[in-house]
């Protein structure tokens, strides 16, 4: 049986960990004690507390396994991965590091490693779905539209989220880059805000950010953008909180002491963003592709609603991430991905038979992507 | 000539000064020679610099004057009314202060000073009318609507002040005290929105706030409210930001720091909310009264819309706060109001001949109060 280990034993890691133990010898490793001891009383998941901060131990901890899952917050997620492909060993990521991977690309190659990363589901599935579209037709353009929401829609701000209030705050501050007509925009995060309708959920509200990340590189199709989805009124909110200045980073005095607006906001922001225990919340994503097919021009839409799953108390958010990771880490495992170096998703959606494995396995947990197609008049 | 002494030259102090020298010999003291010097530049107005938070200094200043107009800061106000009286002199004041006035009742009385306080618009006219109406009617229920906007609508506040957002944000806050068939009820601040339409201005929102004050002492009429106007969707702005924890005085730790989040609020919306010198601004005011008379049920209504006067420069929050008091301090320069201890507006409204002269002598300067009056049938 293969040996997999999964560093970060968070929310999402907890989720992969326990998907992978079908298949695989899983080992999970993370700081918090009280994160493993959960996972070790649900699942067969072997638990190692260490702190993977510290590269040396990250480099001995993974020396014995066949791949890695990389679940570290963001912030740890690049020298996570640099230390993993020093110690020569493959790994499929979603801890949503802000550096550029192909800065491990020639590092990757030279250690005759397989990584993947950003492999959630946007970045992760939105990237998988363009590289498929683009590998067997000329793609003019690509809107991707994903939020993760509370059921319950509790005033004021009708969101919560299982990360840092921070993490959210950053993608209300950084600017958005956007592609149009082939050339790079920059557009103001919570900017171009624009309502969409969905069946099962009702209206929501896109506001443009900044997560086509590795696709402004890989991908040369002219018209790019990507928006978070929320309820309506969030972001009027939130540019509210910006323009007062409660997001700044810059210190200002208050009394005497110096602080950063930011930092007093997240601490307000922690009880009301907190996503609770078992708490109903729900994915939503829509991708749409178009351009010319066989002489034909054609728009595909994939649509996602996907629901915490009561049964196994997992989130969608957990579900709709982990298990695009988990089905990548299956192909590495098989050798049906095999390409040497740093591969963001779309490199994996562009090899037919490996999209369609990611997209039955997330079928058989019951993660329908519904695809329309239609031709363009 | 009369001599009186006006302790605080703001905007309003300065106003004041400059409108009673037409009869009296006018000084004006405040701590900033800014303030002073731009006062005597304009006008024949004496100026002197002291400090009035030093109580022994105020009583000598007011020694050789007639009368005196308080214009100090909310905080100092009832300390300086205080030292004014003990020195034996007449006060007409507009400082608002927080405490209840009638502590100071039985020292006025020993001291045979008359003092007139909250002697504005609102509270001010809006006491005037009452008095004058429950002196000659069984009026039933008091309503009074009342706000000092900008005419330029910036996004995202709306509003302007000319003080400090520290006494604006305390309207957001504290609790209303109304009064509904005779009770006394608490309404949480910014509460029971209500949309009003004032032809020249457009729509406008109310909420509670607590500006009943003297009225609740004095007058039994049974419902009696007041409320603030804005613009529409300050009221949301400001419940979020106060939901949140942004107006707290709670000391809460940031990164070793321990601060008030109102602090931090009042310093980040000061150059938001900073009335700029000359920017166009207005007051508009609505007071419903209604009640039994000759065994008529009857409403009177008196509305309010006053405009900065570019002739003068003077803003329309100086003019229809200011005028009022010096309306009455002829009135008790002239013995026309006489009457010992302290007395809010009411009470110089419950005398016919002072209510026409204040309103009189505001429409020489055109502050007009249009006044409707109907049969309820």
């Amino acid at each position: 049986m293969k040996k997999v280990v999964v560093l970060g034993a968070g929310m999402v890691g907890a989720a992969m960990a326990k998907d992978l133990v079908a298949d695989a010898e899983v080992t999970a490793v993370d700081v918090n004690s009280e994160n493993l001891s959960r996972l070790a009383q649900q699942s067969s998941v072997h638990t190692i507390v260490a702190d993977l901060s510290d590269l040396a131990e990250v480099k001995r901890r993974v020396a014995e396994f066949d791949l890695v899952i990389g679940a570290v917050p963001g912030f740890m997620g690049f020298k996570t991965m640099q230390a993993v492909i020093e110690a020569g060993k493959n790994i499929v990521d979603i801890s949503f590091f802000e550096e550029d991977p192909f800065e491990l690309d020639a590092l990757a190659k030279k250690q005759n490693v397989i990584a993947v990363m950003d492999c959630g589901v946007a970045p992760g599935m939105s990237n998988l779905f363009l590289g498929y579209h683009n590998a067997t037709m000329d793609v003019e353009s690509f809107e991707c539209y994903v939020g993760g929401l509370p059921q319950v829609r509790t005033w004021p701000f009708e969101y919560k989220a299982p990360f840092s209030p921070i993490d959210v705050i950053e993608e209300y501050i950084r600017p958005a880059k956007i592609r149009i007509d082939g050339k790079i925009h920059t557009r103001p995060a919570l900017s171009e805000p624009e309502l969409l309708h969905f069946g099962e959920i009702g209206t929501l509200e896109s506001f443009n950010t900044d997560g086509l990340r590795t696709l402004l590189q890989t991908i040369t199709v002219p018209n790019m953008k990507e928006k978070t989805l929320r309820y309506p009124g969030h972001i009027e909110k939130m540019r509210l909180l910006r323009e007062i200045g409660f997001f700044s980073k810059q210190k200002i005095d208050v009394n005497g002491c110096a602080i950063r607006p930011l930092d007093l906001t997240t601490r307000l922001l922690f009880p009301f963003w907190k996503l609770g225990e078992g708490e109903q919340e729900f994915t939503v994503m829509k991708i749409k592709i178009a351009g010319r097919e066989n002489n034909v021009r054609r728009e595909y839409v994939y649509d996602l609603l996907d629901r915490f799953d009561p049964a196994t108390q997992i989130s969608s958010m957990a579900r709709t991430t982990g298990y695009p990771c988990t089905a990548v880490a299956r192909l590495v495992l098989a050798k049906r991905f095999a390409r040497v170096g740093i591969n963001p998703p779309e490199f994996v959606g562009a090899d037919q038979g490996c999209f369609q494995f990611v997209l039955d396995y997330q079928e058989k947990k019951n993660i329908r992507y519904r695809k329309t197609v239609k031709d363009i008049v």
